[in-house]
């Protein structure tokens, strides 16, 4: 069912410092920051040949990393998004299965302007995953 | 400078729960569990049409990850794994840019049989990052 590893998503306290290593110390080409007020997350992407990687940084008084990041001052991996050709078929594979869909199991639309889907990380080895319609 | 996500290591406590999930409710094809006494781990792949994700058991008595397996009971991501074309080359940008490589900066052979590097996470965004020559 799952298809491409679409992106894996680091949430840090301050992007500028975390975009500047990719950029530096690893040599990797990153965008410019994209605040997604909608979101509660600013973004920059780490372009790599065959996925991305995403930084977020929380934006504004209820970004839903906020709690996350204060957790993890240095940083972490706050999610891995997965893509899927038909979220609703996903959803009601991964409930069949008895895996925890958030929110209610209606699919919202995602930062890149598609359907997605969290997951309950302790259905899935303690990582948060997010489903993607391709 | 850095290349491809070359994968995403997840380490958990049992291999057989958390494959049977990416097997079943996330119908991904994973590769039957191999053993690696030398580097302390037991993995399954998690085979993706770009990348792969890695699930990583502890193995034996002095893995490198039992620690961080006690420390992450329901599971958590261990490392991401970029491939770079010249791992001592990579190296000696890293220290150039005050990144810190760890294990004195020698290349070792990983689980692929290929030189690899770890780079600490206090410097990348509190993530442990593997550099695996290509």
């Amino acid at each position: 069912m799952i298809g491409r590893l679409n992106h894996v998503a680091i949430a840090v306290k301050a992007l500028e410092p975390a975009a500047a290593v990719y950029r530096g110390a690893l040599g990797a080409s990153v965008s410019a920051p994209q605040p997604l007020p909608e979101h509660g997350v600013t973004v920059v992407f780490v372009e790599l040949p065959n996925s991305k990687i995403e930084l977020l940084e929380p934006l504004g008084e209820a970004s839903p990393i906020a709690d996350f990041v204060a957790r993890n001052p240095k940083g972490a991996v706050h999610h891995i998004c997965y893509e899927v050709d038909d979220i609703l078929a996903a959803r009601d594979r991964l409930r069949d299965n008895g895996a925890r869909v958030l929110g209610g199991g209606d699919p919202k639309i995602g930062a890149h302007g598609k359907p997605v889907l969290f997951l309950h990380p302790n259905d899935f080895s303690g990582v948060l995953i997010e489903l993607e319609q391709a």
